[in-house]
C-alpha cells in the first residue's frame, strides 16, 4: 500500500453474525466498526444498503503466469499425466505469443472486481524461462500494489534437481522479489526426497523465506515425503512458515492422524483446491486438531485446466461440495477457508473485520454467509486497502486506468 | 406444446462443430438446418450474431416440490444422514408454508430462462402429504406446457413398504399424471429389496410406466440390489424404460464391469448428479459400454442441501470436474450429459439440433462447447418449441405474464 486514501464510512451494512453496523475507515485500515459510528473527518461516505459485510478473500494458491484467462480459447488436447502437463506447457509456452505479464495482470484484475485483496501466487521458475515469467507478474503486482497484497512463490514447475540448474535460478527468483521458496513431488518428480528436501531447506533458510511445496505424491509415498518434510521443519525451525499444496496422501491413508497431529504441532498449514477426482486432507479433522487448512483454485484456465474462475466464493463452494458440507456452520467453514484460514495459512498481516485491519472488504446480497456461499451473488462493492475499487462486479476509478 | 408459434429463422450462428448455419423453425420444429436458408414464409427473423448453437439443456433429475428458490435462506441444521434428511423435511414440510406449486413454478422458470427446455422432476408421495405436491407440480406443468417439455416421476422419498398406505398414493399419483414410477433404496430403506423391486415393478408393468429408481445404497448392498433389479428388467422385458439414479455403488466396487455389461444389454439408463464426496459411476467407462449415462442437479437448494442452480452448463461443469475432465473432447461428454444423453436416458422425443426435431434451442457467446461448460455464459437467447422464451438470461414475453 503506497499512496494516502481519502477517508470513508460505509453505513448501513450487516456482519455475519446479523448484527447491523458502519465500518469507518482511515489510513487504508478499519478505524472502528460498529453502530451509529460518526465519519472520520474529510470521509467520503457510503450506503451499503443492508448488504452483507465479508472480509477482502484471499486466493491461497493459483498460477497467475500460465492463465489464459480473457484469450481466446485454449484448445485442451493434452494427455492424462502429470508428466504430460508439465511437457505439454513448456512446449506450449516456448511456441506461443503468452504473456505472463498482460495474462498474471488480466486474471488478477478479475480476482479484484470479485472480491480478492490478497493472494498467493506460484510462478514458474525453470531452466528455459529463467526469470520470465516472474518478471511478467513482478510487474502485476507493481502495478496493483495499492489494491492486492500479493505473495509470490518462485515455483520449480518442472522439477528442481531433475533439472540442473533450475536452483540457480530459483535463487536469483528469490532475490528479484519472490516471497516464497516452491518445491514439487520430492520423491516422485525430483527423485531423490531426501536430497529434494535437503536443498530446498538449506535454500529458504539462507533467504529466511517460508516454503510452499506442491505435494501430489499420493498414498504411502506422499506420507513419507510429508514425514521427511516434518523432519526438516523441526530441524530447521520453520515451524509457521510452510505450507503443504494439496497433500492427497492424507486423504488416501488409513490412519492419516499422527501426520495431522504432528502438522498441527509444527503448525505446517495445507492448501487444498478440493479436486472432486482425487483425496483430499480432511477438512473438519483438521480443524478440529488445530491444523491450518486454506483453499485456493490452484491453476484456472491454463494449460493444465479449463476450470477455476477468480471467484473465491465459488471456490468455496467448491470446497463446500468436496466435503459435503451443508449446514450452515459447515459453510462457514468453507468460507473460512478462502479468508481467514489462508490469510493465517499464507501469513497475511492486518487481516479480518476489526479496527486494525487492512480495510479489505466485500458487500454482497447475501442473508448469511453459507447463503453468499452458494448464491456466489454479484459483488455489490469491493473495498481495498481503504480504497473502493469495485461496484457491481466492474472495476471502477483509478483501477481501470492505471494498468 | 399446445398453441401455435410463428415461424422463425434464426441466422448467423455457429454450430458446436464451428459451422456457420442459419436455422428455419416452423411448427415449433426444425424445419431445416444449414449454410443460405431462405425464411418460411411470414417468418420472424434473428440474427444470432454468430454465437455458438447448443441443444436445449436437459435436466435429469431434480426436485422442484421441494425447492426454495428465491425464497428467504433456509438454516440448514439438519443431520449428516439420509434418514435425518428425509425425517426434517417431513416434518418442516408440515409446518412451514411452503407451496411445491408456487415453488416449482419459481424454480422451472429459471430453468427455461438458462436454457433447459427437458426435464424429469421427482415429487415427494407420501402418506403424509398424498398428492399435494404432485398438485402443484402438475399446476407448473401447465402453465409452462408451451415451453417446457416435463416428466414427472412419483417419488416415494419416505420409503414404499416401510410406510404402509404409500403404494396406494403412488398409484393415484400414476393416474393423476405422474408419467414415471419412482423407487427408492429397496434393502436400505425399505428393508426388503426382493418385496420392494417385486411391488416396483409390477406396478410400472401395470400402469405400462418407465421407472427411476433412486439408489444410494453403496458397495456390496448396492450391487445386490442393483443385479435383483437388473433381473427384473430382464423378467418384466422393461429393458430401455428404467433408469437408476445415483447407483453410487458403481463407483466403489472393485469389478463393476459385470454388472455394466448387464446394464448395457438391458438398456437401463444411470444417472449421475457426479457428487465429489461420493463415488460415481465410471463415466467413461459406461459410455465405452454403450450405458447411457447422464446428468441433472438432484435438489436444488431445499432441505437437504443448499447447492445447485437451474443452469445445466454449470451441472455440466461439475460433472467435468467431478470426472477430471480436461481435454475439449472430454468436456464434449460432460456437455452430452446434459443433452443428447439425457434426452435418451429419459426417453424425451425429437431431441436435437436436426430438421425434424422440436426447436429447442440456446445461444451462448463461447467459441466451443468446452468453452461453454466451463465458462457457463449468460444465455444470449433460449428458444422453446420454436418460441424465443428467454434472452440474455431473463424470460421475455407471454412466460413473464402468462405464469
Amino acid at each position: 500500500m503506497t499512496s494516502a486514501t481519502r477517508p470513508l464510512l460505509l453505513s448501513n451494512v450487516r456482519l455475519p453474525t446479523g448484527e447491523a453496523v458502519s465500518v469507518s475507515i482511515a489510513n487504508g485500515h478499519i478505524e472502528a466498526l460498529g453502530p451509529n459510528l460518526t465519519p472520520p473527518p474529510g470521509a467520503a461516505t457510503e450506503d451499503g444498503g443492508g448488504a452483507l459485510l465479508l472480509p477482502g478473500f484471499v486466493e491461497g494458491h493459483t498460477h497467475l503466469d500460465k492463465t489464459h484467462w480473457g484469450r481466446a480459447w485454449y484448445r485442451n488436447e493434452v494427455g492424462p499425466n502429470l508428466v504430460d502437463r508439465i511437457e505439454n506447457e513448456r512446449a506450449w509456452r516456448k511456441t506461443s505469443a503468452h504473456d505472463a505479464g498482460v495474462q498474471s495482470l488480466a486474471l488478477a484484475r478479475a480476482f479484484v472486481a470479485a472480491g480478492t485483496t490478497r493472494l498467493r501466487t506460484h510462478v514458474d521458475i525453470d531452466t528455459d524461462a529463467g526469470l520470465r515469467y516472474l518478471e511478467g507478474v513482478l510487474e502485476t503486482r507493481h502495478a496493483l500494489r495499492d489494491v492486492l497484497d500479493m505473495q509470490i512463490v518462485a515455483f520449480p514447475q518442472s522439477g528442481m534437481l531433475v533439472r540442473p540448474g533450475t536452483q540457480e535460478w530459483l535463487e536469483r527468483a528469490l532475490a528479484a522479489g519472490a516471497d516464497v521458496l516452491g518445491a514439487l513431488d520430492p520423491a516422485l518428480i525430483d527423485g531423490d526426497p531426501v536430497a529434494s528436501l535437503d536443498a530446498t531447506f538449506a535454500q529458504a533458510v539462507r533467504h529466511g523465506k517460508p516454503i510452499d511445496i506442491h505435494l501430489h505424491e499420493p498414498g504411502e509415498v506422499g506420507a513419507f515425503t510429508l514425514k521427511l518434510l516434518l523432519d526438516r521443519v523441526e530441524a530447521t525451525g520453520m515451524q509457521g512458515r510452510v505450507v503443504v499444496s494439496h497433500a492427497f496422501c492424507l486423504g488416501a491413508l488409513p490412519q492419516p492422524e499422527p501426520l495431522l497431529e504432528r502438522l498441527a504441532r509444527l503448525d505446517v498449514a495445507l492448501l487444498t483446491s478440493a479436486p472432486p477426482s482425487r483425496p483430499v486432507p480432511p477438512l473438519k479433522r483438521c480443524r478440529e486438531l488445530g491444523v491450518t487448512i486454506f483453499g485456493g483454485n490452484d491453476g484456472i484456465r491454463d494449460t493444465w485446466t479449463p476450470y477455476g474462475t477468480p471467484d473465491m466464493l465459488e471456490r468455496a463452494m467448491l470446497i463446500g461440495m468436496r466435503y459435503d458440507l451443508r449446514r450452515d456452520d459447515e459453510l462457514a467453514m468453507a468460507f473460512d477457508c478462502v479468508s481467514t484460514a489462508a490469510a493465517r495459512g499464507c501469513g497475511f498481516a492486518d487481516y479480518g473485520l476489526h479496527a486494525g485491519a487492512r480495510a479489505d472488504l466485500v458487500l454482497v446480497e447475501a442473508e448469511t454467509v453459507a447463503h453468499a456461499v452458494v448464491a456466489r451473488p454479484p459483488r455489490k462493492l469491493v473495498v481495498a486497502g481503504g480504497r473502493i475499487v469495485a461496484r457491481d462486479g466492474a472495476l471502477v476509478g483509478a483501477l481501470i486506468s492505471a494498468t
